[in-house]
């Protein structure tokens, strides 16, 4: 059974966009792959080191919105990175196969400066992508779901565990990145991508009031004024969550055709986008709370799923330690 | 108690130099101070990749060489680097602190890659300093003896002692280095400084034969001819080593007395030499075979104190991570 690791950084609840591009998937794969979840604590330090202090209510809301969805906890292994603390020295033996300039190269840096308005990286951001390296060989990996723009991560994840196995003996898997297919959910602002610091997002935990008012004053078709006016269906926000969320397809069609021939207007489409994230959250915001009722729980799992992982990471390393010949005292 | 952080990495066994630089002086040191004395195996990834099977036996002849100057492990806390994993962790959390640019900045990353003809820095070389920081502040050393080239890695630790309590309260002392005075021993060929990888060196667990050979064929006063002739002793690494290892000092001004007017051949310089150095170097060659005789006991100070190591790492962790808020199951 071949194993996937994936995970979140842990920066606060998951939205509908989450869902969409990645959650959704998640927990399909749980059944046809071992699958282990990270929640990538340490990586946030690179970027938010005056904000280490919501840190921990973010790693509770990621677990509950993993949770929520269906991840399975007796499927999915759901670990904290810094309970696998295996991982900071795993890292450390990868910094040393991997050059300055390698890692300078590697596109995501700029970005993540750019988005956190970084000048200076720290030496820790600009290794952001060997700690990913470890994140992933440290259970070894085969399969990486991840978005395009973490493909280049990947890509030096394969470079090391080669390097690695050229140099010491096959130790490491060679991972392979699962890019699923590119399914953005627009903002309720119409923006491409729904994003939590673009403040245009649906949580998964928000209430139905939230959702309600978030859906009414959603952005649809700009160039339609009046409900009789003909209205474009293809790329409007609106109808792209019916298309994602509306298990009712029969009245997604029907919507669709009135409003594309002016026989219906935005707040009944709205209306009927409430109802159907009514039905498709109902569940999840019950199971949600069903695990929020009782912390316990939650701290529960993760420390099982991160005991889990650590005895993976621990295996690792210790194979890894024995074909760097650094074993000297036998163990 | 003060406590004092030094230590080698394990590149082989020590020699008169580094008795004369480093081991006199930590020897005297445990008596004032609480003493760790570091086996740095760690960093030698940052260069030598390619001789990792060396390290282990390194490893050992460092530890034989410490306790057969006088390093008593009842007062000195002798550990291996690589045993004291959270090392890494705490590696980990100080690159976040320093930039890369601050990192490149650092004068000894240029020597080392001279040294060791690397034109590609490694991610791990260019953070060798900052794990630095880690081995100090992971015992909280307040004072470090080390060589002026080492002094610009203290200023970094000094600097990351006060970064992490000004962000996140006050956990560490902030270190001082502890500069010994400028003593270097020359080579047997003459050469300023004695190195093991300059071929130049008398190694403290040499057989009384090498010794003597090394010692007859040493450089001394390159204008002296003849053993008539007025000789030069200011320098001459012949006399550099009398006033360092010969304890017998009436007979080194009577050496020197003679040399200055041509009434002493080289030859007798050399064996008064030779002599001394067995009166100095017996009792440790007897000490080293002590020990040497016995794997487990060495094996057993290496891990008793690397215990002893790993829980100051911990205590230091775990204040750590209650600093930065990242102790969110409590632990």
């Amino acid at each position: 059974m071949k194993r996937i690791l994936t995970g979140d950084r842990p920066t606060g609840r998951l939205h509908l966009g989450h869902y969409v591009g990645t959650l959704e998937n998640r927990v399909k794969l749980q059944d046809t792959y071992e699958t282990f979840v990270l929640i990538a604590d340490y990586h946030m330090l690179t970027t938010r080191l005056d904000r280490l202090d919501e840190i921990g209510q973010n790693v509770r809301d990621v677990v509950l919105d993993d949770l929520s969805v269906g991840i399975d906890p007796e499927k999915t292994t759901i670990y904290l990175q810094s309970l696998v603390p295996e991982t900071a020295e795993i890292h450390l033996y990868f910094s040393m196969l991997v050059t300055v300039g390698r890692a300078q190269r590697i596109p995501t840096l700029k970005e993540q400066m750019r988005d956190h308005e970084i000048t200076q990286p720290s030496y820790g951001l600009l290794g952001y992508p060997i700690l990913q390296a470890a994140d992933i060989l440290c259970v070894k990996g085969d399969l990486v779901p991840v978005g395009r723009d973490q493909e280049s991560h990947i890509e030096l994840t394969r470079e090391i565990a080669r390097r690695f196995n050229e140099l010491f003996g096959p130790v490491f898997p060679v991972p392979e990145a699962l890019i699923p297919s590119d399914r953005l959910l627009p903002g309720v602002d119409g923006a491409s991508k729904m994003g939590k610091s673009l403040g245009n997002a649906i949580d998964l935990a928000d209430d139905p009031e939230t959702v309600k008012q978030r859906v009414m004053r959603m952005y649809t078709d700009p160039e339609r004024i009046h409900a009789t006016d003909p209205g474009r269906v293809e790329g409007n926000p609106v109808f792209v969550y019916h298309d994602a969320f509306n298990d009712d397809r029969a009245e997604v069609d029907d919507l669709k055709e009135r409003y594309r021939t002016g026989r219906v207007g935005d707040v009944e489409v709205k209306k009927r986008l409430v109802a159907a994230l009514e039905r498709f959250l109902g569940p999840i915001r019950e199971r949600r709370a069903r695990y929020a009722r009782d912390p316990k729980i939650v701290e529960e799992i993760v420390r099982s799923g991160s005991e889990r992982a650590r005895a993976e990471a621990r295996r690792t390393l210790h194979e890894m330690r024995a074909a760097m010949r650094l074993d000297y005292f036998g163990e």
